[in-house]
């Protein structure tokens, strides 16, 4: 179960109060790579797994990144702290509110939906939602979800860094950007400890396709302005340049088929009949009505 | 730009309809790990890609995910081709049509609402939505974040084929779940061509708190029952058993805080006045209005 | 910030695995009524929040809820622990894991694009979003909104209640029901303990139309068939039946209008001559082409 | 302003209680082509519309579309009012009731979670969302929205109406669809008087590609596989073959490019060397590492 | 299957970095109206078509749209070059970069989460969603609702025009438009060449109802208000002005009935007493309470 | 049923247009306290509700509520009114229609995506959902949410007009947030007609946990700073501050178990040992590999 401290994880100092700045704070309280989703992600793959010491990992970095919702929370209430007061207060004329409501990076979603508050949404205001989630229930998997996510998130802070001159909140931002590189370096031991973790799963891959590349985008009329690399060359790697070998790659004839019982023919015989385009039919169209008596003007009738 | 060619990548042989396994296959047509996600995805980050040889790899892939998006949606079409023209026709009783449309698996919506087309939702009906796409354009990040989705289309796979007796629709599926092993490595080559590539981006990690691991999950009373492994134990690791050194880390006193303007102060002292709770209230509320006059059925059991 | 102990606040005795069963716990996971949403429903109003005795509220019960998250989620692992297992291994033949997933109330989505781990879905596999929270950082408001949420969580619980009949699954619905009472009465003691918390906000309510009940549904051609209560009748209220009393309330013409600048009314003049309805038109339309020669199966073309 | 009569537009005689054919009339309800969706529909072009014979036409249908949505919420209403009674009451031993919640099409979650009502999702759970209305604000887009929208309600009407034996439920689809054909015929006629209807807007098209049919999908490695019709043959088109002729349409090279200010190329440059893959690196991945001392599973590491 | 080429279809040749404007160009990438929508709709439905002719429109028109969807992308991606560079590489003074990042348009959001990469979102960053998209799997519905789709585009990609002053995006743009008209007239011959295609499905409509308009919004107390067109006037429709026949309009009492079987009745009977309001109850209410010893602020208590 | 009288149930008259204005209004238009979601939860519960009083109660709060959806899209119809025609008839120079569109509060989606039209979103341009609605068919619970609604409302409309200065508007405004109080007050007085009301639901609460009170969030290392009040105070309650009683309070050992059948204890075995995390291995992992040759920039620091 958890408690709660009254401190903070880190003490947030914030210079002086800013909507706009605020807003996008929010990117990592409730956005896609934000510390809601982390925390989530964490404490639901911590709920199923049976392995004691990744078990144990799960729930102590899933009750980090609570504590690090808080701190963003926290940064997000203090940015915001004048114009909740001004706007629950009507302390100020219409005009003069309405200015410091609509500062930008959707700021008067903010205020006026939520009263200043830190909500549950990323920068532009949509609402956090668990799709963001990509847990499968594999461990494999989800420690390689759980590296790329925690990559993710220190980019964004650093973002976040790289456009706030407030001293305090670079202060609190750059210690969450740092646990983010710790977390990852946690999930790439806990997946690195798995034996055979790749690929992923049981089943093994079906050799005649799990080393070839198919080159499928060509250069200019040659294959000559395709690029290599140690994603496609390479002794692992076997290229496949050539149309014909790229398409029905196993043999038949690229058709997709089923087999209908005689009711389900019969049903569909009488569907395609009765829904049936006439390849041949010289027919006038709503389009051909709505051009005009004058002609079209934008396509000849003939 | 694209083209298409009317052959599929792989030839699709499915043995009988069946309108809820078809729903489950709508798990890689429009699911979060489904092959929509893969292309779009790719093909994202191929307009955004600056470095010559990534972006033609991301293109490569991304071609390939939409003719494995083809293929999957064709093992749906097959599977679903009774019911589409049996509803269409009204071919049955309606007794019988009531049983067919609701096999389980939500092929009822797919064949009321969808009329047994494929529709980009997942197994459980919700419509297929771009937040699945994490994709944030630093290359470090998105490669990750691939090697990760492609383990999970992996083992997505290959639970469909664990449930999967059809033996056309078994083939299919194993050339699928076999590209995306053949993506992963691709993705784990361009990631480590990269030189320097971890961590992510480019600000350093704080020194103070890299590589720390904070322990916040206890076990029973004491930290015996806490669990050791490479993620949180060994030469690169500090790990932070006391509380009293994972709370407030900057050696601050833990709370946050904000310069408020005079005008701000006044706002917030007015509505604090406003707004407080009394403490010391001796208050009847809604609840006990509503407990009825015999007293609560669940309060005042002292 | 947040700690967490090993141990979970009520002890978890599952009789045996049951992913239908499961799937219907999850409405109380990551449903609207559930206790994710509880739980960050209190933590947001706790970060915002000014008032020192609501605020340590607030916390306090944002930290249980989190707690009872834990609870409901190991629930529905436990019930699941055993298609996941069986999932992953492939450990039964096709037919058998087919029918082993999807025994209904969206199970199947749940092993398979979940694994069979507690994902943050309601019962019916959309996922959880932020838009089921309805906070808007007014106290008055919000303390109303929690009682509202408190009492709904309790009544869903009751359901879950009445349809198991597992004795550990109910023993801990039980305690986690009671809790939403406990925390119903908290916060109607907070609401109440703001002097004048009705009407919430600031500016007061109209005289004009603070007190009328608008009797807008009419019973069969007379107003006989409606009916009164405490609600619209009585020394509180001004009940209005009369159609004409009902509309342009405020005496004026009932019309919409708007000021417009010299430009603004040259376009408007000039959209509406180029897409004006002519309502003399003798018109053919694409619905009378598609009627078909034979004239409509639908409709008589005259 | 609306108004109501506690008469039904219909009347509803519904024969027994159905949870799981409740669900299904749910896609009418608040489904993505259901009553809501085209009430709204009409309803907002009604606000914004300023021909005043369209106006008056679209808010006619809106109210009625609102009409009809109590009339399919009455349905859904009374299919339920057993389950919904005897959920609240807890009248029947645990196992019966979760017999009874989980008949199948979602109908445990509407139980569970919505008591029984009528909730405004579609047969699957999913909640309603205004992303279903395509209204954009040019009155000869709108209608053919609305033409497509009254088509597709009528279908989705005749397949509920397909799969139910309850007379009295059938007698009421049969006029609700039947008047999604009458609504057609009514917004066809608005369309039609309005002179020169396509293409809708003022830009004239480009005569160079306005009558050209790309043909990019080729049959068997030639393009005889290919098929003509009224749609890309005949004297309104001009047909494209030719891949050469599909390329770069303009004329140009068919590459993107932009003017970059001198500091945005720095910028640029510094990124392109920093995240540069390099094409020549023999790199060793973290599949390559997860593969295991014994070489890959699935990939021979050569 | 799908191909690639390296070339766009259309050069683009973007004047300047913008990433304001860039937010728009979104609308047709990842809005609701734009070209992943399209691409989909007509992939989705090529893949469920029986018609071969139509089927082969469906997958050239698609692979366009996919095509379209790379060239606004590539605008995009042009647009947003600057602010991706100098974001990545902390390119410029935090307060230079802030003021960068949020040049309206909601770009901050562009460039803060998605890197300045092309994001599948609207103008207003809410993701993509297949919500978007409306086939049913009837071609005679799925053709007018292409249609319908078709006239939206072209409308939206009008305006995008009338907002640009960059030659080259304006340039291509225009060429995205056109096809879309071109589109609308393929789609438009393939519906009329199907005999009877009005009105869609195979139930006829019910005379009693088919011909009927409801005149259901009233003038100014009488009908002389109400406006007649070729909508609700002429020999195709029989008008309805008068209330009394718009209601129940069956013949029946408007009611709403289901038989309920004994019990179902009784757990009814017992829910409706424990929750019945007493219509006669003179009660003090939570409101009451609230508003204060000192009467209300804003009612008379009377 | 439901009629329309072309009269407002208010007159609205605008000063001026402003599209930004617009996009404020908006948010009692499509937002989630706006009056769609107040006439659709009101609604929604009249259809289930069985209570006569009650129901009627409900249809007329419904009705009236759709009238002031009317009312605020009438709104913000004006405010638009320029910028529609405008744009539409492409009226400015590119330039000066660009800033026409983007005058902030993400007036460009509401012009670009909807032609000005009122369009069902919120201020930040999400669409509305359903999942807005609370309402689970209890009405205990439901009285109370719509309370709690209503009091929302009221608030939200009061912010808008502190922020608005055009008189028209305020006027509006003021009425329609006035609706809200009148509303709020007969939800109350219909919750309080329900004789023992709380808790809802019939399932008693457990007498062991109904009045205790969890002190889980602590202060400076004792509990002394922790506050107390009437929401966990006085005779009703029993404070719980001692952390061993607040852990595994049924006195259990906090744990979570299941029974297993044989087959599923061999499955998970498997399962377990497939994908073990060695706690001793001494793994190299993709970290180590990407923070390169050179050493981490951020790790082995020690």
């Amino acid at each position: 179960m958890f408690m709660h401290n009254k401190k903070l994880m880190y003490t947030v100092r914030v210079g002086e109060t800013n909507p706009a700045l605020a807003n996008l704070m929010l990117e990592q309280f409730g956005g896609p790579q934000g510390e809601l989703a982390a925390a989530m992600r964490y404490f639901t793959q911590y709920l199923a797994e049976d392995d004691p010491g990744r078990k144990d990992m799960l729930i102590d970095i899933a009750t980090e990144e609570l504590s690090h919702l808080e701190v963003i929370g926290m940064i997000v209430a203090m940015l915001n702290k004048g114009v909740k007061a001004e706007l629950s207060e009507g302390a100020m004329a219409e005009a003069d509110l309405y200015v410091s409501l609509g500062q930008g990076n959707d700021s008067h979603t903010t205020s006026l939906l939520y009263g200043g508050g830190p909500a549950l949404t990323h920068s532009g205001s949509v609402p956090w939602t668990s799709a963001y989630i990509d847990t499968i229930g594999d461990p494999t998997c989800d420690l390689r979800s759980n590296i790329a996510a925690e990559s993710r998130a220190k980019v964004i802070y650093e973002r976040l860094i790289n456009v706030t001159d407030d001293a305090g909140v670079k202060d609190a931002l750059g210690f969450l950007m740092t646990r983010e590189v710790a977390h990852q370096k946690s999930f790439e031991k806990a997946l690195y400890s798995i034996e055979n973790n790749f690929p992923s799963g049981k089943l093994p891959a079906d050799p005649s396709f799990a080393d070839k590349y198919y080159n499928l985008s060509r250069g200019d009329g040659d294959i000559d302005g395709d690029l290599t690399g140690p994603w496609n060359d390479g002794p692992q790697w076997e290229r496949i340049d050539e149309p014909g070998l790229q398409i029905a790659v196993d043999g038949g004839d690229g058709s997709a088929s089923v087999s209908l019982s005689e009711e389900e023919e019969t049903a569909l015989d009488a569907m395609a009949e009765r829904l049936s385009s006439d390849p041949d039919a010289d027919v006038i169209t709503g389009a051909d009505l709505g051009a005009g008596p004058g002609a079209g003007k934008t396509t000849k009738v003939a």
